[in-house]
């Protein structure tokens, strides 16, 4: 067993044995999501809060119901309707909740490193949940789970991460967890959103797509936020699609096992076409179940729960 | 035992039998709400989302208690904080909350069709809780319990609607499960809300209110939607309450045995006066308490149960 | 047992006798939020709504969970999203809410006397979570807990209140629980909103910090609402800083055990100097604490429990 951690707060930090123990521990949680009954008392009678300052309701929805099925107690705490919004700073907000015995404080916020503020002065144990550009872990570890279990293996697999590198934490997150577990990651996109520095976290970095799809194993598209891209860097939507989207055209030019991946939501007929996303190439609804069973064995995990082995027990 | 269905999608595909399992199987679910512990454990470990594209406070909770006291786990999920709005399809959504292992989805969205387009490609069973203008059948099947309850039966009553037919998913759904179950049901309300065209569905259509409400054993008042009217179509709120509102002096030409029905939220002095909607012939709350026992009935059959026999049985 | 209510109003008509039961039974189910399972199933299958018409994230919260750990289903409605904005009375949303066998009903409403209202209709049990400037019997029962808990009595303490005493539904309720248990209460803050005649209230009004605060044994704070004050009757937020926010300056003409408290969210640099929000006289946290405790109490013994000796037989 190798997990000691109260916190999950990213990957950057984690040892390649602890991101496969939460892949291991999340494999025998995704059973228990095809059971009759759906649910495991792991964490009855523990306070789970939902503390999320940025919105979004999937990854909302995913820890609620990942709690809820560890039958824990949960509570989800929008910043919208908040004594964030009267001026309460973000500490003395998350002291308050775990004033009320909380055991565990999943966060989203729109600043990069919240939960690690967080994780420094609080006793409950801190899940980031996305935060700024900085790291998604729980995305990133859903990624591998869906990798590792279609492939049978990371290492040595070529994984091409297409779109807007440099603002993603899906990508941050992805990167840290592939490398350590010895996948040779490739990253493609617009030069102004994939620079060149990238190749210090062991990456391969191209603008030319036709050159990042060609040999690689897995595609992961990432969702084009064009809602808040930044029009000095971003070209227009459909100069991105004519650029790099994932057509019919690009795709006869991969390997025919390529798996097709998106963090979603997706964008039909921009980064990604129709027909693809819903191909038999495409994982993307998968991801979407096994982020379920991850974010189970990440909050049984920094519980303190004893690794796969631990949910045989519960 | 006369229910095979995975969805409940509208009144009109259900055959009469089908209507009266789920009525019978509702009075088995209103004595749970009256015992002290006012639960069951029908739908332990099954995952319940509430997908509310169009807002609707009462019937959410009305399904969301009626999932809590049968002990799912319930999510609920609206669409004005969630990916909707950034552009993602209903298709991708659903998909998406059920690749969260949903046992069942309850739509509501102001589109026709929604919840059958939904159950042509989800595996999950889907309940309809309002789509558009066309039905709200838990709507229908907690109406004709209710009168059942009070009258001993439905077939032979005569029931009078009364109010905007022409946009009224409430309406449609009530022709056809009182139609269903032989009641004679009269349609009244302005003549371009209460177009002839009725007829076909097998009512009486009339545009004298007390022609419509002299032998009514049912008067159902649908709630004037003010807010939404169409001006070009719809008298004045004055003019509507002057020449089809139910006030004392109405109320004095109807059957002493009428029962007054309103699916609610009431707006008292315009479709009823406020002591009508008060008094000793008002069953008003009690559709709201009905409702409860038939959203649990539905939820239970659409998952496998076997019918009012079955709950004896949990 | 000096505890027969159905509901908590306010603490205006409560015994001393009643008071210290919910204190004592509050004492019980603190308890229970430092068991590694915080959970009893004191109010299993019974429904309890927090009818919600003023937004308050915490105050709502602590309810929620509060209901959770007494493993009652429980339903949030928040009136922004609801048919009151479609006109309905209150009283109907009440009446619809008890419709669905609601065993309590939890108000904050911005009216005053709003429980009041209800509770002279509803069959169900209200537990006021603040009516306006009138009263929040909860919050009054929490300070009164952790007076007691940290200085072991109430009666004979000097407690002093600081800031808008006129508006404050806190004040209020402090004011009446803190006589009726013997102790001598100051008030303090602007002449405009501390008038003279709050002594008719039995307690000592001045308008000199240094005055209030020398000999208290507690100093409650209260949050200065700065985005609701009337310009007419209030400083700026520059001058009551200056003339009555505790700093160093005036802690130090403090008797050393004299204890900080505030009902939160709190205003650093505002009325309280950050630092002695977080020395070690501030008992701020543990109020947050405590308020879990005292409303699992309030809930318990409106539903029939049997006071402290109760909580040990669940």
């Amino acid at each position: 067993m190798s997990w000691q951690r109260k916190h999950l707060l990213d990957i950057e930090s984690l040892t390649p044995e602890e991101i496969v123990t939460v892949l291991d521990t999340a494999r025998a949680f995704k059973a228990v999501g095809e059971r009759a009954i759906k649910k495991v008392p792991a964490l009855r009678g523990k306070t789970v809060i939902n503390l999320f300052v940025e919105p979004s309701t999937r990854t909302r929805i995913s820890f609620e119901l990942a709690a809820q099925r560890l039958t824990a107690d949960v509570i989800n705490f929008s910043a919208e309707v908040s004594s964030l919004k009267k001026g309460e700073t973000l500490k003395d907000t998350a002291r308050n909740l775990e004033a009320l015995n909380a055991d565990i404080i999943i966060i989203r916020h729109s600043a990069a490193g919240a939960p690690h503020f967080l994780a420094r002065f609080l006793r409950a144990s801190v899940v980031n949940a996305g935060d700024g550009a900085h790291e998604h872990p729980t995305q990133a570890l859903l990624d591998a789970f869906t990798i590792r279990e279609k492939k049978g293996k990371i290492a040595g697999l070529k994984v091409t991460i297409l779109g807007d590198i440099l603002y993603s934490r899906v990508a941050r997150s992805n990167i840290w967890a592939l490398t350590k577990l010895g996948a040779k990651v490739t990253l493609c996109g617009p030069p102004t959103l994939v620079p060149k520095a990238f190749e210090q976290m062991g990456c391969r970095v191209t603008h030319c797509v036709e050159e990042a799809i060609a040999d690689a194993d897995i595609i992961n598209l990432l969702r084009i936020q064009h809602e808040r891209q930044r029009k000095t860097m971003f070209p227009s939507l459909g100069e991105y699609t004519s650029l790099f989207g994932l057509n019919p055209a690009r795709l006869a030019q991969t390997r025919p096992e390529a798996l097709i991946m998106h963090p979603g939501p997706i964008n039909r007929g921009v980064e990604i076409d129709s027909d693809i996303a819903d191909g038999e190439r495409s994982v993307i609804l998968e991801q979407v179940t096994n982020g379920l069973a991850v974010r189970m064995a990440v909050l049984f995990l920094v519980n303190g729960g004893q690794g796969p082995q631990g949910v045989a027990a519960v």
